[in-house]
């Protein structure tokens, strides 16, 4: 249906920090790229501002260079209604409430737009372009802030009856546990995030344990995970004990996904997935000494690819997966 | 393609007690059905052939009505391979070990032949005929000694990478807790089934509480979830506190099950099922009090309407889902 050049779509990925925003093609190659601040507390009319602009700028690009544009695929955190094309309460970005993203960018730059959760379109541009190629049931698990989760079943984003699936962050491993920011107590998220990372550290030393993390706090460095990663290299008991219960809980959730799904694959994604080795081969350890022998070998864990690219040519090949693209 | 009369399938749910034979249609209407105990301790050779014994009184009754039998749908307890149509090590029959049951039964009765997990062809049967009819997404938790799953997505039965979804009884719920017959601490099994439900009750008792189930216990019958219900009922506050502290348990799955996968529907059957809304109502209730409020509203959640049929009935439809009925 491309009247020339070949078919690309635009793919953003709205987060708290940056937005990123790359033109794709159906096979999930990336032509152009930009990245730029989000400047969330300018407010949703200066960030759609934002978006609409880089997004002029990589149609510019696309005619330049003789590539249709098929439409534009955005990926957004938080609480939001695909159907209605509306940002709803996304927890990173102040001042959002109920804003009509797919209708206000379609207006500003005339292109189809669609709307879907960010996990779920970094879970589809892994699946298609990194560490998913080859499989056709992957799980991927968003390890950041939060802990977000796309599931892709035979090749397609599996949704669920009212599109909330993949919140593999407010599954409850601990009844009664550590209250998460839903309102739950005892999520995954509220335990092996690297928030939960951070404060259950924080939480040892207010009690009184020795650690080399004491030296970042009295710099006055934000503590994070990447502090706690590198301690535990250099040998400090806490760093390595907090670091391994995390592993120990997303091993958990690990297991539950095979008992539960049963996927080929399960992808480790998200800032925390920078740790590589020290995140991989701990979770690895762990399932193998926690799960039941008897009830199957456990999928093949690995980390995303992508890196932070995963979002935005997901969300590009959101638009090709949805068929508002020829 | 039927030469005369109408397509029917004969489906069998083999349990550890009794063998449940019947001829279906393939809207799941029950034809002709009979039951007859496994006697199990005869060994597979001998429970193999009592199955071709029911499927051969099937197929003449079939033939008097001038029913085409399409073929046969086995629903088998335990660890199987439905490719291999092979039990492997099913807990609840003694000596069988990789007993070959298809190509048994297709040799004794001339009939093609499927085998698969009894608990997915549960869901089945109820998915297609009972309490799942106007749904799509579809999850049934069967609770009886142990606690099984099947999950219906879009209509179809979910059985994963490896064919081992739905081993929703092995979800780890408790980390490090009570050992589990898997070999894994603190599944959903070792909490919530009946048969941890009695263990928990009997513990307490053990450790000195008081209660009306320590009559049951004193005139040497073997405590049931039917007598923890029944004095709970009466007011017995131990019964009450186990019977709650197993339907929490059961909340959290479900409150995992509509995170991850977000289901229209989840079914509460088997033999536990039979409390009615001592169970159904004390669950809804226990999700309402746990589940997160801002991450959508709960799946509605049904009792089982089929009780031991949908094992059959389901088995029997199987034939005509995997295509090998015209």
């Amino acid at each position: 249906m491309a009247q020339h050049g070949i078919d690309t779509a635009i793919g953003l990925d709205l987060g708290g920090t940056a937005i990123k925003a790359g033109l794709v093609d159906r096979h999930g190659a990336v032509l152009f790229t930009h990245t730029v601040p989000t400047e969330a507390d300018g407010g949703p009319d200066h960030v759609i501002g934002r978006m609409a602009t880089l997004i002029t700028r990589l149609v510019d690009e696309a005619k330049a260079a003789s590539y249709r544009v098929a439409g534009v695929g955005i990926g957004a955190p938080g609480t939001l209604s695909r159907k209605d094309g509306m940002v709803i309460s996304p927890p990173n970005l102040p001042g959002w409430q109920n804003v009509p993203v797919v209708r206000l960018i379609s207006q500003a730059t005339g292109l189809p737009t669609l709307l879907e959760n960010d996990a779920n379109n970094a879970a589809l541009g892994e699946f298609h372009r990194g560490v998913g190629r080859g499989c056709s049931y992957m799980i991927m698990m968003t390890l950041g802030t939060g802990i977000g989760g796309g599931i892709i079943f035979g090749g397609k984003l599996w949704r669920g009856a009212f599109e909330n699936a993949g919140e593999i962050g407010h599954t409850i491993l601990v009844p009664g546990g550590r209250k998460c920011g839903c309102g739950q107590l005892g999520c995954l998220e509220a335990y092996a995030s690297a928030r939960a990372t951070v404060a259950r550290a924080l939480q040892h030393m207010d009690e009184g344990a020795t650690s080399s993390l004491r030296t970042i706090l009295g710099s006055g460095a934000e503590l994070t995970t990447k502090h706690i990663v590198e301690s535990m290299t250099s040998g400090d008991a806490l760093a390595t004990d907090v670091w391994r219960e995390t592993c120990r809980y997303l091993a958990i959730a690990c297991i539950n996904l095979q008992h539960l799904l049963n996927p080929e694959r399960i992808v480790l994604a998200g800032g925390m997935s920078k740790a590589g080795p020290a995140l991989l081969d701990v979770v690895v350890e762990e399932i193998g000494r926690l799960a039941s022998k008897s009830l199957g070998d456990p999928p093949e864990l690995r980390l995303a690819e992508l890196s932070n690219d995963a979002g935005f040519i997901g969300s590009a090949l959101s638009v090709f997966e949805n068929g508002i693209a020829g």
